[in-house]
């Protein structure tokens, strides 16, 4: 989603200046909340690009470790109050636990605040064990995956000014792909897209490899790791707290993967040149 | 703060691999607590690069509009129960309203959700209403800026993962920077380190420019509007709400500034060529 405006654009060092027009990438605020048993709960306020909504709140929950599956949802999730309010709404008797998000992946309560306890807090709610660790990934396909993001990158290309988070099959093939201006949106819309289409008591993502156009944080490797993917690439940088989380977690960790240059991180065993 | 691994290196399309040091951002959770007339109370836990706690704790206090100035502190900041934790204590009587960060500026009751509502719940607590209207800035000072940065950024430089916030002078003087794997991060630690060099009743920034490593999304303009800056330039691109913001708040924000080239969103008349 964009949004039109006039700016002053100024160019060569000032010498030439003209009132043209642009695109911006639009940011609004989107409640989520969640309805269960009758009770209707809000569970946070993020600022994301409007579209999507309904995979956002889905893919939101499925990473904090409330839901598991589609199995647990009602119905669709709903934008009844207004455009930037949506409630997921559970069905009677679903696992969930309201509790961890205001917890969350941060802070557990039995040593204080530490990266090594943010880890182990998401060991605790996730369910996938199996992360493929006979499977290999090809490098030559791994080197083909950012040409292809950009070239699907439609709000990008049209402004500059987005995140994009999208899924590859092995053989490097683009299956998924959403963008939005706060990166842990965009994964949560991917993650939650594929959710939304899937059968089934559990979810997981163990044949694709996820790209991001920027920097691989705790929160991104996070989120991946909920949904067992196996292979993590990011165009950017990933903070300590990411590669100690990917290395726990048995997930290939991919930085700086541009015109052919890549850094290995953590499993590199999964590569074949 | 950095941290040092090995890792595998690709280069080439893979015609060259070794296994070398790598130096990665370090990114650990930081648990802000504030104490105030005997009461403690945990207000936020972010992922951020450990260091200058002190500052970024008393600019999130700051930029939340908890505290108005260095006078609202009882003394600095204090990490007691481990080096992920700070508590921020505040003077007995200093106006502080904890409920503002759990409302936040994301949403108020009035009318639901939305963008304009978040500005205007900025406005509410915002005491800075001169912003220098009068002051001018000069293009080609602004176009000197993103070189000072980037020769600037230590941690940048070694990890190429790092967020930075900077102030300048309207001479293009560089005053101060901070750098975080959080771009909100930086910019508290950067308002905060002000705030706790100030004296006086009130804190604005009124004087300076600053000048954002990345995008500049709704989250910076609020606090860049809360510090009272005039004039924000970001490498990257800003989103609608950010433009919306700088405007109603009559701050010049200027994008994609590199190589002599620039978008002027809000705020022209400001800038003299």
């Amino acid at each position: 989603m964009t949004k039109d405006v006039i700016i002053s654009k100024v160019q060569n060092f000032g010498k030439q200046t003209a009132s043209v027009n642009d695109v911006l990438a639009v940011e609004e605020p989107l409640e989520i909340s969640v309805s269960a048993n009758g009770e209707t709960t809000q569970l946070s306020v993020t600022m994301r690009t409007p579209g999507n909504d309904g995979e956002l709140a889905t893919g939101f929950l499925f990473t904090e470790g409330i839901i598991l599956s589609a199995n647990d949802l009602n119905n669709p999730p709903h934008q009844s109050m207004g455009e930037n309010q949506i409630t997921v709404r559970l069905k009677p008797g679903a696992s969930h636990d309201l509790q961890k998000v205001k917890r969350n992946f941060y802070t557990t309560s039995s040593c204080g605040v530490c990266g090594k306890e943010s880890i182990e807090a998401i060991m605790q709610v996730c369910r996938i064990t199996d992360r493929r660790k006979d499977a290999k990934v090809n490098m030559q396909h791994i080197f083909t995956l950012p040409d292809k993001l950009r070239a699907a990158q439609e709000t990008f290309n049209s402004t500059g000014g987005i995140h994009a988070s999208a899924l590859f099959d092995f053989q490097g093939e683009l299956i998924s792909l959403r963008e939005d201006v706060g990166r842990h949106n965009a994964l949560d819309k991917l993650i939650g897209a594929e959710l939304l289409k899937s059968e089934g008591e559990t979810f997981f993502l163990q044949d694709r490899i996820l790209l991001l156009s920027g920097r691989a944080s705790f929160e991104l490797i996070q989120k991946a790791a909920m949904a067992g993917i196996p292979v993590v690439c990011a165009i950017g940088a990933p903070s300590s707290l990411a590669v100690e989380t990917a290395e726990k977690f048995g997930i290939t960790l991919i930085g700086f993967l541009k015109n052919g240059n890549a850094n290995i991180y953590s499993g590199a065993d999964r590569v074949k040149f």
